[in-house]
């Protein structure tokens, strides 16, 4: 297939329907239906559903032959439908909530999750599939952390690029891979008061140091398409925004990718107030760089009148048509249109043992255990009570798992009676007032009160941004309630965004589990009762309070930094009420083994642009457990023209010790690891000091300097890039 | 005096001197004693105090005359120190602290407060003040949003601006005047997590439109200095940012004011991370454009040095020191170096009668009457019991008044008793649990409780941040114990922020009082008993919870806001388990009257760039009881090259209104006043509809739209600022 040839086929009005993407009932709508108001209400007709470029959401192969030999058959140029769709974390098979495969700290867990959906989704003809979200996150109000991998860029980019790396595997025109869209571009995470789709305003230097690595970090590992995000940046939606998607991702990045926005995210353009009306939109969306418009239908019925008024070079329009061409000819749809959908091989690959078996693997690498005052694991032996919103709830899945059906997922009191453990009481009470006052009696016989506490799955995700992060008061109580029986408690938490847990932080202990997915009954039993060992760090600081945020570690030192040494000075940068240190910090996850870390050492203590430096330390499991141990590996640059973090990540490697092993680790550093980004998102490097930090989270570690030389500060350039 | 040819006198390290400023110990200073310590620290001998340029702080007359004379007897050119001082909102008068007077909604207020406060302060040898602070603030959690003017440009601007003319009035050479220093330059306001000293993140954009416009209002209005702010920006300190001190302030506004470092601030550049050693720190703020170095000897200890190595061209510093001269010869010290200090003038003009007269003026101007079920004013026939803290508490200055004495206050008691008040009962308790079970029986006897709350004054100010922002629990527990004894409540708060009041909401009357200063107890009884009709509005939202900051009236739209009509949306920006509004919104503020707005009109419903567009409206005060209304005016730009906020104040006016008044208020517009910043600063204004608003708060409006014409988008430029 030469696309070039195809592109100059095409009139004006068929080109513009390859960058219009609809939902499928537009294609099955019968125009007197109520349906059809849908479909009217967005302004289109038959003709022009029949010119669009690709689908948005199906449910099955069966629904995706039918839409596809629909549009075939009323296809003048033959080109094929891709069919796109969100396939998050799973599609029937349900892997961890993303946040939650953060914790994992392994980019082959993120991998798998991506592997296995791709397989799984693929059946159903699906070609490319919006993820992975990238959007650094900082604010826990913000309903759409528990898609995010967190607050640090570095590990949302390995994370996001090995997901990548997993949907398209050995390339996006083979059956069973997906092409991978990286969304929200860009700084979606951002939004103001943790209030989603809110407006988003941070520096260029922010931008480029904080922000967008995570993005580059999945186009590097291949990811075809970007996905614009609501927010505004400078001003101007993303969806829009010449300055991302075309001075960063065309000029800056080389990236030849395919863009497209949100869903009706480029009519909204009206609401933010960047364009009169859709004709408007549709003129500021292309000359921005916008290529696929979802949802809404500006380029449709106003891209050719402004070509034809000359306000639009058809140039324009040609390059973002070639690059959706380009995609469909890579994805093999000219060879096979119906690539992939197959309802045999539905049959044979959804929810398969194997993809159920890994699911539970995952899970088991991801849930975080915060606390543990000598109660975990269980014993078998132990008497329980069960108690909890979560104790016969299946609902694991987490938010965008639409595919995802609960009732294949087993609650935490069928695993325990699976298991034979003498449960003296279970309750899915949420409060102590709806515990009776007869069934003390019965809690009175445990041995162990485990309460499985959290948030209703509706209350992460999109749209849905609370102002107050703790668990709901009720639940706090049957803390205190077991405190008052005297009753060790082990809190499992089901919840889809870091919480304030202050109130409940005298539990005996707490695993934060997320939402673990299909098999996250099984995965926490194993965990508590120490058939596996919790491995799982946090990929985002815990707050003392809402009144806190944002609280991250990755923060810059200011100019009057609270330390041990000057704590008597009345003139820092601190809250008079509390602590200016989240309550569990990033990177802190327990194990029941024990870790040492000892001999930090270097190949080198200075550095030049050439060096590649080696960093060791021995990580030695005191205990009889083996485990997975995350070993992290921070830097600070001391001295650079823009302030930069106290710490940042930069390696970090998880490894398995057995029962008294000892192990190096080894890193190895280049220059890239101590650069930074101008506000133009040029990479600068500055010599000086830099201390690297190795260690089991990013507060406890072990710490060397190092010295970077011959790069001397560039003063001329600093000055050019702020006046501008 | 000719400051050019005094400056070819100077060697490179007398010219230097002229960028310090010491505090007045350092000319007092016995090398072996104690202070000399300090002196020490600071690394600095005598040679270099007596070449230093300015003094920080001074006590009184007595003090300045002293070191003035110790100063010029051991001065080669006889160049006078300035003596420059924290005069933030009174000397030794006490007026409403900032917040406060920003609730007046009265630029003369602003005006008088700053000229009594130089008139006061002079006497002291004082030349120059560190007033006002213009820096926006929109999260109640800065301990210094008491010292600002709240969350709007033009508000804020108007004041600082107002301030500054009271100041230098007519003109700094005369006795009595100040010269005015506008701070923080820039953004400071913006402190990340409501942290003081944090980090400051924001774009170009937001800068030009939101942050800077208010000091460079009070620049406008004549002020002879800047001081920078604590905080990076765009990662760079402020104190030694170029884009701020040279690409702004001399470039694009052609400002010549003498900039100076705050407190320390330019040697906290190396916790910033932005310099590797004092040297590198004098450099970059040479280069920047920071002329006077506060409280740390970068300049003094290396600028000379890197003069002779040819990295700073002496031409910068000679630019500084010629500004500091002119400075001096403007304020005529070389004429008279002990200008305005004065004994006599100290005893005839500190807290004068009339200057407290005019303190009570401004704070019966300043207080916000937030809620008032039928209970106020209060009747002098009613039993009272007064309760609370600030019940027979002095504690009314407010932060940064250290010239103020709380002795020469009132109390409210006190204030109750001289106006023979029913008192039946008073006590200073804190919480229920601090009133005997017996003292119930007087408080029944009451016909009114009148609650004094709120915040201890050093819970606001400087360095002092909260996390929380409610009052004290056991506070909120004496309005459940009025409720519950069935007494009707009054509330009158003094606090240096905005509060969440939630739990308090069922108070029958609020009347937010801040910190009025020297007059307060005087002018709130005058304010409860109807003596004085309360007419304060509030400058800054006041949140329902900490979850909800910031939030602020002048927001942007966003792509999916929330409205009356589309509730039922799920996918909307906002939260799951609070409103998207404030619990009392910007500009509002109740009265013992009733107005009635009508008739609003304008002079044409097209606007071009000369156009000056008159809008009327009628208001009518339908009570028998005379007042103040502030009359409010706000703008929308409905499209735009950048989003533009959903409101801006653009006028105000504060009318009196006779029992049963009517007056017609009549607001003129130009095209400035429809305009907005590009990136670089640059003014910019696009055609289309426009809707104008007045009213009497920012969410109660009678609204009008017209349309901006002959004005088109200028794409191409919007194309260039975004790609750079």
């Amino acid at each position: 297939m030469n696309v070039d040839n195809l592109l100059k086929q095409l009139s004006t009005k068929e080109k513009i329907g390859q960058l219009l993407q609809l939902a499928p009932f537009h294609f099955n709508v019968d125009l007197k239906s109520e349906v059809a108001g849908r479909v009217r209400s967005l302004n289109i007709d038959t003709e022009g559903i029949f010119l669009s470029g690709s689908v948005l959401g199906i449910r099955n192969a069966e629904e995706m032959l039918d839409i596809q030999k629909k549009y075939l058959d009323n296809s003048k140029h033959q080109i094929p439908l891709i069919i796109m769709a969100d396939i998050i974390h799973g599609y029937e098979t349900i892997f961890p909530v993303p946040i939650a495969l953060a914790s994992s700290f392994n980019p082959r867990m993120a991998f798998e999750t991506a592997r296995i959906s791709a397989i799984e989704a693929s059946t159903a003809g699906i070609h490319v599939t919006f993820s992975p979200m990238a959007d650094l996150s900082r604010d826990p109000r913000w309903g759409r952390v528990v898609e995010s991998f967190g607050e640090d860029p570095y590990l949302a980019g390995v994370l996001a690029a090995n997901m990548v790396k997993g949907y398209q595997n050995d390339g996006i025109e083979k059956v069973g891979n997906l092409a991978a869209c990286v969304k929200h571009f860009a700084a979606y995470g951002a939004s103001e008061a943790g209030r989603d789709y809110n407006t988003v305003d941070v520096s260029r230097t922010a931008l480029h140091n904080t922000y967008l690595k995570s993005y580059k970090k999945a186009l590097d590992a291949g990811a075809r398409m970007v996905m614009t995000a609501f927010n505004v940046l400078d001003g101007v939606p993303a969806t829009i925004n010449q300055y991302l998607l075309r001075t960063v991702l065309r000029d800056l990045w080389k990236s030849d990718v395919v863009t497209i926005s949100d869903y009706d995210s480029l009519k909204q353009v009206l609401d933010h107030g960047c364009a009169e009306n859709e004709k408007d939109a549709a003129y500021r969306a292309i000359q921005a760089g916008l290529d696929i418009e979802m949802a809404s239908v500006c380029y449709v019925n106003y891209l050719e009148k402004l070509i034809e008024e000359g306000i639009v070079d058809i140039q324009k329009l040609d390059e973002a048509v070639l690059r959706v061409l380009n995609l469909k000819k890579d994805l093999g749809l000219f060879d096979n249109p119906y690539k992939g959908a197959s309802v045999v091989r539905e049959k044979e690959l959804l929810r398969s043992k194997k993809h159920f078996e890994i699911s539970k693997k995952i899970a088991l690498e991801s849930a975080v255990l915060l606390k543990n005052e000598k109660v975990l694991p269980l014993n078998k032996k132990q008497k329980i009570a069960l108690i909890g919103p979560y104790a016969r709830s299946k609902s694991t899945n987490g938010p965008w798992s639409w595919h995802g059906n609960i009732e294949h997922n087993k609650s935490l009191e069928e695993v325990f009676v699976n298991h034979k453990i003498n449960l003296v009481y279970t309750s899915e009470a949420e409060s102590i007032n709806q515990i009776e006052h007869s069934d003390y009696d019965q809690i009175l016989k445990a041995d162990m009160v485990v309460l499985a506490l959290g948030e209703n799955t509706r209350l992460s995700g999109e749209a849905r941004s609370r102002s107050d992060i703790k668990l709901p008061n009720q639940q706090e109580t049957l803390v205190k309630m077991s405190h008052t029986l005297n009753k060790k408690v082990v809190v499992i938490l089901f919840n889809g965004r870091p919480l304030d847990l202050t109130n409940i932080i005298e539990s005996d202990a707490i695993l934060e589990s997320w939402f673990l997915g299909s098999c996250a009954a099984d995965a926490i039993f194993d965990l508590i009762y120490g058939i596996a060992n919790p491995s799982g760090k946090l990929p985002m600081s815990f707050p003392r309070s809402v009144g806190q945020i944002p609280v991250y570690y990755n923060h810059l030192n200011t100019g009057r930094p609270l330390l041990e040494t000057n704590k008597n000075n009345e003139f820092l940068s601190r809250y008079l009420d509390i602590e200016n240190t989240p309550l569990f910090n990033f990177g802190y996850g327990l194990s029941y083994s024990s870790f040492i870390y000892s001999n930090l050492r270097i190949s080198q203590l200075e550095f030049d642009v050439d060096t590649q430096l080696r960093v060791s330390i021995d990580v030695t499991n005191e205990s009889q457990i083996p485990g997975y141990e995350v070993v992290q590996l921070y830097i600070r640059d001391h001295t650079a023209q823009i302030s930069r973090p106290v710490k940042e990540l930069k390696k970090f490697e998880k490894v398995w010790l057995g029962s008294k092993d000892t192990k190096t680790v080894e890193f190895s550093l280049d220059i890239h690891d101590l650069s930074y980004y101008d506000a133009y998102g040029n990479e600068i490097y500055d010599s000086g000091k830099f201390t690297i930090m190795v260690g089991s989270n990013s507060q406890e570690t072990m710490k060397i300097d190092i010295w970077l030389k011959g790069v001397k500060h560039d003063y001329q350039k600093q000055s050019s890039n702020q006046s501008s």
